[in-house]
């Protein structure tokens, strides 16, 4: 019953496979020259329906931070949602991979920044050459509390963003979770919507440990080879990234993954919603669920043998949990067990019976 | 009748004579190693009872962003009061010349971080290797909102620090202030309380611009000559630094200042405390003042000629300006007019009757 | 008939076995807390002959930027050989990570800084503050031109390190060739003999993509989960990076694999070194060779279908090239082909009877 | 005797009547809002016969180093003289302020870059994205071997870097001198020959510490009083670097200083030059000459009490000293005396007859 995060879960068979094939290959140039790297990026122009510059990188983390460094200078500053992964979770990176360009975060209600909250937001820089300049903004699709941008909104922030002369990135460590939820093609969330640079993730959903960074602006990838290798994060054996990359789009085995992951969440919640001691105030919308438990729920499900997180987070400001409960994280993976959903319902109830 | 700030106002005459003295010799070594400059570290070891490593550098921010990054590394974070300069008013320095490391705030009442609030924030510090280490407290005496930190509150953070193993650093751009209206001895509440690094402002205090990095710790000064060059803060013609700061604290000179400007708020805040539409919830402990003001009272005031800061921060959580209020800051300097201060109390009173 | 580079080689067979194995496991621990790389950092220990603190990161360049990072500051200096890979294939990396400080390289002729060449090189260092304070050595095990350092020369280096308050690095990228040379324990030639911090390189000797950086002196690892965390180098899937660790270091693959490469190696150059056209001044002691040919030789290789680099450095100052030759590099594998050695070998003895 | 460096010399009284005149005002606003530094700006404007972007810093590596800061990236190279003050003398100001991007150096016989220089050198990037991008080139007007670039020179240089998409910086810490030197006006060696930003020197020249960083390209200085700030640059009480540079650029101040402080180096030169056992190789174009002198001379010299540096850097490579010589910097001020320099002429004289 582990529903601590995503990631602990392994890699998908056909993206292991992808990679032993790889290996059959006696030699294989490297740096991103390879063939693997050469087809996962035309495989992305076709997720996105344009024509796009694709670099490979090892973690969510480096794909946020090298992506946001190439949109800001020293002085600039990312505003995002207060508890956006680059600004509690990532120890600094932005600011270190920035060289001092600050993340400021906005408070909403949902786990997603507002239109009219990144424009009120914006109002607060009265110190003139005292505050950073604000040039990026950065919205996680799927959020950091599960829930998801529709097109619309993903729109609305890009206008007031392109308004201040801000650039917008998409932290999409769980994008395919959000496109399977949407229903809508990559490109009407992304480019079409006015995201300049998607670090899109894949590690969370089948791969091993492969994110890319997807530049809709080519232009902003200038010399960006240059700053991987510096970075260390251009690879000798780049097959191996690529062939993983080329697995995870082929056939649409990343929005399945996806899919499965959210069909398990969902599932989850429909169990548990109607329990005793459980609400849920942010449903499902992709794979991860944020229920406000009691005291007594929690000790039960830990008791049972339940594996989750507290949520260290502000949470959802819609319902906050009383001095009796706490808020938990559940996230569910494409390969996470049937019987650990059930077992999970089970104990849930159980608990509001004893 | 400005009151925006004491650094609008000049220099003292002693310190420009100061400065005009040096300029009879002519030549002098440079890079710090000239007289004038080994006098002024001498008066500092005589201000603070021991031997102290002082640096001029030649502001505020950079005393400050210099100080804490000999004290952190990149994946640090510096503890400092929601609103503290370092946070809000230096445009990330600190992120800048720490290559990294976060500026973290605590929300307190009165602009100063209490010892439990400092506790609790460091409570905060669940997510493992994905939060920055707190590594350093920065205060600001006298603070953000004019308060003052006694010996005892500056001595019972520095006891909650040195329990996490943080270092403590003082923003003492207006130390003299401080000092002043503490009638303490500096060494009370600097080192022997427990600061381990002071920003040793003078500029809002009467030099042309110079402040003093003051490290109580010698052996965190370790190779700081070249941290400055680096910086471009080792002058050529030091000898004009070490003179404003021989000057300053020549005759206990930074002192007299220092009381006249506190004097000067003193008087101000008498005059209007009383006032209609007008209330002091932090009172005047040293050269700052934070009144809550009616619109209409401000509209009269900015009318009848009145320069001040409408204040952009939190302000004290202990009395908010409703709706048709707003907080303004009144600065008192040492040569602030006495005429300025009268008329402005007129203007207040004047605003009540009409 | 590649010889351009061993990283161009694919994984060693037990390594992607182990990687598959390590996949059978539903869910696992992430960012480092897995049983695959608690096992490595127990193998590593062994391997040393003490307890070292091992953290696995993704490149060789990430490994000695960050490993050098924990050494300096940034108003300090590395210094090096002056083709030594940080210096002139990192396109900044250690400037980069270490927010600034400089690598700085030292001239000598066979590609192994020497302790005398270092003393010297200190030297140098007159113009105070205007100079880095020179903080740490690095020292390339085998080195960037093939060759390969004694126990005594890497101790005599520590030495000089040591007299003058050097930390010592060891870019260990063919770690494993040096040692298989040496024919000592990895013991001898490392913090026996004054090495702090190795790069482990194993990426080019048989893994899909994993280096340890193996601090020998653990104060010197104070917060590195949080350095590799801000540079997003803590995998979440840790145990895939910990299972390569692991089948590298387990029943002394790591070695039996460079053996194989130096056996290669030593193979080609006994096959070619008295070949017409072509000089071995380095002979062969790891795994690369670096002979100096003619023109018409390197041509005829070339249309041979061999493929190797020409040597953009200074190469070794006791033989350099005449106008009409160029020096060459030629890298072996574990896997590298016999029949392309002997096909290799064949086409420079065809060349030299046209 | 001080020949040690034009910066040990104090401050012209015209400027420093300029700061105690601009200390009559009670008031003024700060941080670069004070009508001396719009003044001073509008003078350069005049100076360089165009419309720039003046800003005011504090030394001149803090000028270096944010100007190219300004147009480097961190992964990007600037290419420089060998011995160039941003190399050799600035502890790394450039890869600090930078965030990593690094200072190549380009050997050349006269202390000067020159366009073959520099296109040979650029054609040793050959590493790929192993390499930095060369970004920019800085040149020093006049040279740290005391050489001037005619505005030939400088042109052809910025062509080379404008046809490798580089921009051109120029560190004119003594670029009164070379104007001085030349006799052409300002704008015919800075942007009319290509160059986009200056460090305009004047604290080596007469003023007590102020630099201007000039953009001749204003769009390279957006943002730039945030990165002033941010870096601690952006002054409280600016009024007092506006009146010096105010005061410098009136009447010609500036040009009048350089030509006496050249007119001093030429009197010196020829002195000297005939004297035995010295050679000044690279002659006396602006206020530096290196003597290439004896043992014997130099310790002659050191007994009449005069004081000067030895030159640490590679020096003219048209002449280098012998074993038993050595190679020495005299440096002339605006206010060098003239009994100094007739007494070293005398003291070397003294020495030939000894």
């Amino acid at each position: 019953m582990n529903f601590v995060s995503d990631h602990l879960y392994g890699i998908h068979g056909t993206v292991l496979a992808a990679i032993c094939s790889a290996n059959t290959a006696l030699t294989s140039p490297s740096y991103s020259a390879d063939d693997w790297t050469a087809r996962a990026a035309k495989l992305m122009n076709g997720v996105f329906e344009r024509d796009v510059e694709t670099r490979l990188v090892s973690t969510g983390t480096i794909a946020n931070a090298m992506a946001l460094a190439s949109l800001v200078r020293p002085f600039n500053a990312v505003l995002a949602y207060c508890d956006a992964h680059i600004i509690v979770d990532e120890c600094g990176a932005v600011e270190f991979y920035s060289g001092g360009a600050r993340t400021l975060g906005i408070k909403e209600p949902r786990g997603k920044i507002t239109a009219a909250g990144l424009e009120a937001r914006l109002k607060g820089f009265v110190r003139a050459e005292h505050d950073p300049v604000p040039s990026a903004v950065s919205i996680t699709q799927s959020s950091e509390l599960g829930t998801v941008y529709t097109v619309e909104e993903v729109a609305a922030i890009a206008e007031v963003a392109r308004a201040h002369g801000m650039k917008v990135h998409m932290d999409g460590a769980r994008f395919a979770n959000a496109v399977a939820s949407l229903g809508c093609a990559p490109a009407e969330v992304t480019w079409k919507a006015g995201v300049d640079v998607l670090s899109f993730g894949t590690t969370k959903n089948g791969t091993m440990g492969v994110d890319a960074i997807v530049f809709f602006d080519r232009d902003l990838a200038a010399g960006f080879a240059h700053r991987q290798l510096q970075a260390g994060q251009l690879m000798s054996k780049s097959r191996f990234l690529g062939a993983q990359m080329e697995a995870y789009l082929t056939n649409d085995l990343w929005l399945d993954n996806a899919r499965k992951a959210n069909a398990n969440a969902t599932r989850l919640a429909e169990g548990i919603k109607d329990a005793t001691d459980l609400r849920l105030p942010l449903g499902a919308e992709a794979n991860q669920l944020f229920p406000i438990v009691s005291r007594r729920l929690y000790d039960h499900l830990i008791a049972a043998g339940a594996q989750f997180a507290v949520w260290p987070g502000v949470g959802s400001l819609i319902d906050q949990p009383s001095e009796d409960e706490v808020q938990i994280r559940l996230v569910t993976s494409f390969n996470t067990r049937q019987e650990d959903i059930d077992a999970f319902i089970a104990a849930v109830h159980a608990a509001g019976v004893q």
